[in-house]
């Protein structure tokens, strides 16, 4: 595999509706995990980059407290943020630090702690996500956002209510034996349609829900990660792109225009297409928006996205698994570190750990990770030797 | 020079107690002035980091409004943070990215916008970017923990409020002649010494203000860099080192450990010496600030810091001129763009563009950029051809 830097180590807490810990012992619990594989000390992880959202946690600046609560200072640390996508652009910036040679580990830590706000209070920060000058202050939330997206494919596919619910039952089949998950109970496409409606034509079983948790992902130079571990998970592509915050000069909304060019860009750097992946996480923070997913990462051409879960080709035994560890839906979105969870789910199948999900011979898999109402995209192509 | 990474534009917007525009105006200032001098168009830089302090301003994730007014889309973008040297943890990050091969002409936006908060509001938020789970709710306030390290200097070492306030008529002196600086009359030893109490042993003028700014600076390949300007200046050195906030821990006050670790790095990185710089920046958020940077950058031994500002060795004509622009205490300090205005004047400096404050000559610029009360510090060492 030609490439210089692999995911050595991952970890994740469960995640929680309200955990009753700080933020620092979330994330002790996922960084334990992490390295328990490996034979690394968390004085040899030379940087660490924290990935959060702000202004959910009253830690401001949480880089410093939760590097020296892992035990990893003095080593450089620093806070990013890209809302929903953080880890994922964390995992990117820890690549750029290996490959330029500044360092040789670096560790990504992902959290959020959603349960000190109230629901309404975390939705008025989400909606700040928005541009505040033009769009958020009239009331564009996130369901609202995705409304229009589900209320366009609708429109322009003929896409209905019940093919968005039968994306959250194959969420629920797998969120019931994923012992992090938030949710695990299985449902019907009844109770999807039959749940409370939140913004048309989204109900509440079509929404995925805050949460409190924490993901690592450590990473190593190519020569280290012989070193420390026999899977090595190697980073084969990386894209990202950025677009306004406001809605208001997008062309469509049938698709996300970020996640068509970072998905674009990895296969690019990965020298793979769509044909190629075994297995896939995508960013299903609603129903809609996993369906979306399939076509702006190429597993389905546009408007085809629903055929997937309907012929249940993105089931495990499908063409393209998908979420098949319940996802953003059932796992719950603790927003920092979501993008984290995803990568460690896609290396856990590279390395055949995944029980009764495992994709048989998963050789490449993809992370899809979007910010915010499609403010930023970072896609990961992961492969294994 | 053995280096690949350069910094080919610069620009900073006036530093202001209230500016009176939105965010992405003030980044617009900055970035026109750093475009201007140089032969490229907004869609050739290939990725930004947007540095700002979280919780001043109302706009969450201000990365993709500000690259899309700047005209940086749909290049990559993420929201750096660290605390009051964020740009310059941008910086390193910037250098990698261009260094690991990923982007070829990076933007590091640093801004802050903090008039829209009261004193008060502006105050409890910086105290939660200490430990809030030990410390600050104790009442540990940025002055009360620099007047920690300036009772435990006057206890070491003798040093008295007449050499901090020295260190603020040197700064009020070049700040005068700064247009940018929000602060630009002279003052004398007594007006800072008859000035209110702070928090005893800092008057009102031992510390810096608030401030709304925006500074900007460009980097690119060194191909690239010798294409678009005649002027590049070269990084040579990138010191970084992180700690706890808890301040319970910390062996000593009359230094900041931090510093001391990312002053090394960054002399060991560019391989020269302290002895070598011509010309720095140093974090003076407080009058005492400057003093103990001088002892960790290495300009003085520990304790001696005092005599190289009775001596004015740190004016220009000195031995090592230091915030010859009024740093932070003259110019105002809006958190986010505090170290790229810092590299911004330095960067000017070595192209031999400061007019009344050029230091002849000058070679070799260190920029040292500490946030918060020591979590973390990044030093920056540059050099032209």
């Amino acid at each position: 595999m030609k490439t210089d830097v692999a995911i050595v180590g991952v970890g994740q807490s469960p995640f929680y509706r309200k955990c009753g810990m700080a933020e620092r012992e979330l994330c002790f619990i996922a960084f334990q995990e992490a390295i328990k594989d490996i034979n690394l000390r968390p004085e040899q992880i030379d940087a660490s980059i924290v990935c959060s959202a702000p202004e959910y946690d009253k830690q401001r600046s949480p880089a410093a407290v939760i590097a020296d609560y892992l035990g990893i200072i003095p080593a450089p640390s620093f806070n990013l943020e890209t809302l929903c996508c953080s880890s994922s652009a964390g995992l990117r910036q820890a690549y750029s630090l290996i490959k330029s040679g500044l360092h040789q580990v670096v560790a990504v830590i992902g959290f959020q702690k959603m349960s000190e706000l109230t629901s309404r209070e975390a939705a008025e920060r989400m909606v700040r996500g928005g541009d505040v000058q033009w769009e958020s202050p009239f009331g564009l939330t996130m369901p609202a956002y995705f409304a229009m997206v589900a209320s366009a494919h609708m429109a322009q596919y003929g896409t209905t209510p019940e093919q968005l619910a039968q994306v959250r039952v194959k969420s629920c089949i797998y969120g019931e034996i994923n012992d992090k998950a938030v949710y695990r109970k299985r449902i019907s496409v009844e109770d999807v349609l039959n749940s409370e409606m939140v913004t048309s034509p989204l109900k509440k079983f079509d929404c995925c829900a805050n949460a409190d948790g924490a993901a690592v992902i450590i990473l190593a130079s190519g020569e280290i990660a012989r070193r420390v571990t026999d899977k090595p998970v190697w980073i084969l592509g990386l894209g990202a792109s950025t677009r306004s915050a406001a809605l208001a000069g997008r062309l469509s909304f049938t698709n996300i225009p970020v996640a068509r060019e970072a998905s674009q860009a990895a296969y690019e750097m990965a020298g793979i297409g769509p044909e190629d992946i075994d297995v896939a996480e995508v960013h299903d923070c609603f129903t809609i928006a996993e369906i979306v997913a399939y076509e702006d990462c190429g597993f389905a051409k546009p408007g085809e996205g629903t055929r997937l879960i309907e012929e249940k080709q993105t089931y495990v035994g499908g063409r393209i698994p998908v979420n098949v560890d319940g996802g953003l839906l059932s796992k719950g979105h603790p927003i920092g570190a979501t993008g984290a969870s995803q990568i460690r789910t896609i290396t856990r199948q590279l390395r055949g750990e995944c029980g009764k999900t495992q994709v048989e011979g998963a050789k490449f898999g993809l992370i899809h990770n979007v910010g915010g109402p499609g403010l930023y995209c970072y896609v990961t192509i992961l492969g294994r030797d």
